[in-house]
Protein backbone atom coordinates (compact mmCIF):
# COMPACT_ATOMS: atom_id res chain seq x y z
CA UNK A 1 0.00 0.00 0.00
CA UNK A 2 1.22 3.08 -1.20
CA UNK A 3 2.28 5.73 1.42
CA UNK A 4 0.01 8.79 2.52
CA UNK A 5 2.51 11.29 3.10
CA UNK A 6 4.58 9.81 -0.33
CA UNK A 7 1.27 10.41 -2.03
CA UNK A 8 0.92 14.01 -0.71
CA UNK A 9 4.42 14.80 -1.27
CA UNK A 10 3.61 13.68 -5.07
CA UNK A 11 0.68 15.65 -5.22
CA UNK A 12 -1.96 12.89 -5.65
CA UNK A 13 -3.40 13.26 -2.16
CA UNK A 14 -4.16 17.34 -1.67
CA UNK A 15 -2.51 19.16 1.44
CA UNK A 16 -2.74 22.64 2.62
CA UNK A 17 0.66 23.25 1.66
CA UNK A 18 3.03 25.86 4.86
CA UNK A 19 6.23 25.69 2.81
CA UNK A 20 7.82 23.41 0.69
CA UNK A 21 11.14 23.29 -1.04
CA UNK A 22 13.43 20.43 -2.87
CA UNK A 23 14.10 18.48 0.24
CA UNK A 24 10.83 19.33 2.42
CA UNK A 25 7.36 19.58 2.90
CA UNK A 26 4.91 21.20 4.99
CA UNK A 27 1.13 21.21 5.13
CA UNK A 28 -1.82 21.35 7.70
CA UNK A 29 -2.74 18.56 9.96
CA UNK A 30 -6.57 17.11 8.87
CA UNK A 31 -6.42 16.81 12.59
CA UNK A 32 -5.52 20.06 13.95
CA UNK A 33 -5.19 19.40 18.25
CA UNK A 34 -4.14 23.46 18.71
CA UNK A 35 -5.21 26.78 16.91
CA UNK A 36 -2.22 26.34 14.47
CA UNK A 37 -0.77 22.81 13.87
CA UNK A 38 1.39 21.26 10.87
CA UNK A 39 3.58 18.87 9.43
CA UNK A 40 6.89 19.26 8.13
CA UNK A 41 8.44 15.89 6.69
CA UNK A 42 11.06 15.29 4.51
CA UNK A 43 10.08 14.30 0.85
CA UNK A 44 12.10 11.09 1.18
CA UNK A 45 10.44 8.51 2.77
CA UNK A 46 11.67 7.51 6.07
CA UNK A 47 9.56 5.16 7.68
CA UNK A 48 10.24 6.27 11.19
CA UNK A 49 12.70 7.45 13.80
CA UNK A 50 14.50 4.40 14.08
CA UNK A 51 15.32 4.60 10.50
CA UNK A 52 17.44 7.95 11.12
CA UNK A 53 21.52 7.46 10.05
CA UNK A 54 23.58 10.30 10.57
CA UNK A 55 23.79 10.68 7.06
CA UNK A 56 20.09 12.13 7.48
CA UNK A 57 21.55 14.42 10.68
CA UNK A 58 21.34 17.37 8.38
CA UNK A 59 17.63 16.60 6.92
CA UNK A 60 16.61 15.96 10.41
CA UNK A 61 17.82 19.34 11.86
CA UNK A 62 16.23 21.04 8.67
CA UNK A 63 12.91 19.94 9.74
CA UNK A 64 13.75 21.69 13.21
CA UNK A 65 14.89 25.01 11.67
CA UNK A 66 12.04 24.92 9.24
CA UNK A 67 9.30 23.79 11.86
CA UNK A 68 10.44 27.17 13.84
CA UNK A 69 10.78 29.35 10.90
CA UNK A 70 6.72 28.25 10.21
CA UNK A 71 6.08 28.89 13.51
CA UNK A 72 7.97 32.75 13.46
CA UNK A 73 5.79 33.50 9.83
CA UNK A 74 2.28 32.08 12.09
CA UNK A 75 2.79 34.78 14.54
CA UNK A 76 4.20 32.10 17.32
CA UNK A 77 6.65 34.32 18.31
CA UNK A 78 7.66 34.67 21.11
CA UNK A 79 4.55 33.57 22.38
CA UNK A 80 5.22 30.02 21.90
CA UNK A 81 4.97 27.12 20.22
CA UNK A 82 5.83 22.99 20.83
CA UNK A 83 7.47 20.45 18.28
CA UNK A 84 6.89 16.51 18.48
CA UNK A 85 8.33 13.85 17.04
CA UNK A 86 5.99 10.19 17.82
CA UNK A 87 7.53 6.52 17.71
CA UNK A 88 5.65 3.67 17.78
CA UNK A 89 2.14 2.23 19.32
CA UNK A 90 2.95 3.96 22.72
CA UNK A 91 2.73 7.31 21.44
CA UNK A 92 0.11 6.33 18.90
CA UNK A 93 2.19 6.82 15.54
CA UNK A 94 0.38 6.24 13.00
CA UNK A 95 1.36 7.49 9.47
CA UNK A 96 4.78 5.34 8.99
CA UNK A 97 6.70 8.14 7.41
CA UNK A 98 8.78 10.61 9.70
CA UNK A 99 6.90 13.91 10.46
CA UNK A 100 7.60 16.66 12.82
CA UNK A 101 4.19 18.26 14.72
CA UNK A 102 4.22 21.97 15.10
CA UNK A 103 2.01 22.88 17.55
CA UNK A 104 0.91 26.69 18.83
CA UNK A 105 -1.77 28.98 19.20
CA UNK A 106 -2.84 28.34 22.50
CA UNK A 107 -1.52 27.64 25.88
CA UNK A 108 0.27 23.42 25.85
CA UNK A 109 0.32 21.59 29.00
CA UNK A 110 2.81 19.29 30.32
CA UNK A 111 3.24 16.36 30.27
CA UNK A 112 3.45 16.67 26.35
CA UNK A 113 0.59 13.55 26.27
CA UNK B 1 23.31 34.12 35.72
CA UNK B 2 24.78 31.28 34.95
CA UNK B 3 22.84 28.70 32.50
CA UNK B 4 21.51 25.72 34.31
CA UNK B 5 22.35 23.58 31.76
CA UNK B 6 25.47 25.09 30.61
CA UNK B 7 26.85 24.53 35.06
CA UNK B 8 25.44 20.67 33.99
CA UNK B 9 27.57 20.31 30.99
CA UNK B 10 30.16 21.29 33.24
CA UNK B 11 30.02 19.72 35.71
CA UNK B 12 29.58 22.08 38.55
CA UNK B 13 25.49 21.11 38.98
CA UNK B 14 25.53 17.18 39.48
CA UNK B 15 23.14 15.40 36.81
CA UNK B 16 22.28 11.31 36.20
CA UNK B 17 23.67 11.08 32.84
CA UNK B 18 22.47 8.52 30.44
CA UNK B 19 24.99 9.71 27.58
CA UNK B 20 27.89 12.22 26.54
CA UNK B 21 30.17 13.00 23.96
CA UNK B 22 31.72 15.87 22.71
CA UNK B 23 28.74 17.60 21.63
CA UNK B 24 25.78 16.01 23.09
CA UNK B 25 24.86 15.54 26.74
CA UNK B 26 21.77 13.82 28.02
CA UNK B 27 20.58 13.47 31.49
CA UNK B 28 17.41 12.41 33.22
CA UNK B 29 15.26 15.01 33.92
CA UNK B 30 15.00 15.82 37.58
CA UNK B 31 10.84 16.16 37.11
CA UNK B 32 9.96 13.04 35.00
CA UNK B 33 6.84 13.02 33.12
CA UNK B 34 7.07 9.15 32.26
CA UNK B 35 8.93 6.36 33.73
CA UNK B 36 11.41 7.31 31.16
CA UNK B 37 12.13 10.92 30.90
CA UNK B 38 15.66 12.04 29.49
CA UNK B 39 16.83 15.48 28.07
CA UNK B 40 19.35 15.70 25.05
CA UNK B 41 21.13 18.96 24.90
CA UNK B 42 24.39 20.47 22.71
CA UNK B 43 27.10 21.33 25.24
CA UNK B 44 27.39 24.76 22.80
CA UNK B 45 24.55 27.02 24.59
CA UNK B 46 22.05 27.93 22.60
CA UNK B 47 19.51 29.77 24.21
CA UNK B 48 16.42 28.77 21.20
CA UNK B 49 14.72 27.13 18.96
CA UNK B 50 14.75 30.83 17.56
CA UNK B 51 18.21 31.46 17.65
CA UNK B 52 19.59 27.88 15.07
CA UNK B 53 21.00 28.94 11.94
CA UNK B 54 21.44 26.38 9.15
CA UNK B 55 25.15 25.71 10.53
CA UNK B 56 23.29 23.84 13.46
CA UNK B 57 21.28 21.76 11.32
CA UNK B 58 23.41 18.48 11.83
CA UNK B 59 23.71 19.03 15.60
CA UNK B 60 19.86 19.17 15.82
CA UNK B 61 19.42 16.33 13.70
CA UNK B 62 22.05 14.15 15.83
CA UNK B 63 20.19 15.35 18.84
CA UNK B 64 17.14 13.71 17.18
CA UNK B 65 19.00 10.78 16.08
CA UNK B 66 20.78 10.48 19.88
CA UNK B 67 17.40 10.40 21.41
CA UNK B 68 16.14 7.76 19.72
CA UNK B 69 19.38 5.49 19.96
CA UNK B 70 18.78 6.23 24.50
CA UNK B 71 15.12 4.80 23.43
CA UNK B 72 16.53 1.40 22.10
CA UNK B 73 18.70 1.38 25.32
CA UNK B 74 16.07 2.39 27.61
CA UNK B 75 13.81 -0.98 25.66
CA UNK B 76 10.86 1.65 24.05
CA UNK B 77 11.75 0.14 20.97
CA UNK B 78 9.10 -0.78 19.46
CA UNK B 79 6.53 0.09 22.04
CA UNK B 80 6.81 3.77 21.46
CA UNK B 81 8.24 6.72 22.90
CA UNK B 82 7.55 10.72 21.75
CA UNK B 83 10.36 13.28 21.59
CA UNK B 84 9.46 16.79 22.47
CA UNK B 85 10.92 20.51 22.01
CA UNK B 86 9.74 23.62 23.63
CA UNK B 87 9.88 27.43 22.83
CA UNK B 88 8.22 30.27 24.56
CA UNK B 89 5.85 30.47 27.38
CA UNK B 90 3.15 28.98 25.80
CA UNK B 91 5.00 26.03 26.12
CA UNK B 92 6.12 26.11 28.89
CA UNK B 93 10.16 26.83 28.25
CA UNK B 94 11.78 27.50 31.01
CA UNK B 95 15.58 26.81 31.21
CA UNK B 96 16.74 28.60 27.94
CA UNK B 97 19.23 26.06 26.27
CA UNK B 98 17.95 24.11 23.70
CA UNK B 99 16.93 20.55 25.14
CA UNK B 100 14.96 17.91 23.61
CA UNK B 101 12.52 15.76 26.26
CA UNK B 102 12.43 12.05 25.11
CA UNK B 103 9.40 10.41 27.06
CA UNK B 104 8.59 6.70 27.11
CA UNK B 105 7.30 4.17 29.29
CA UNK B 106 3.58 4.51 29.59
CA UNK B 107 0.99 5.59 26.81
CA UNK B 108 1.25 8.94 25.70
CA UNK B 109 -1.67 10.62 25.05
CA UNK B 110 -3.10 13.06 22.45
CA UNK B 111 -2.86 16.16 22.01
CA UNK B 112 0.79 16.50 23.33
CA UNK B 113 -0.03 19.15 25.93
Amino acid sequence: MACLFCEIVAGRIPSKKAYEDESVLAFLDVSPQAPHHVLVIPKRHIASLEDLTPDDDALVGSLVRRAKEIAKELGLVPRGFRLALNYGEDAGYSVHHVHLHLLGGRRLGWPPG
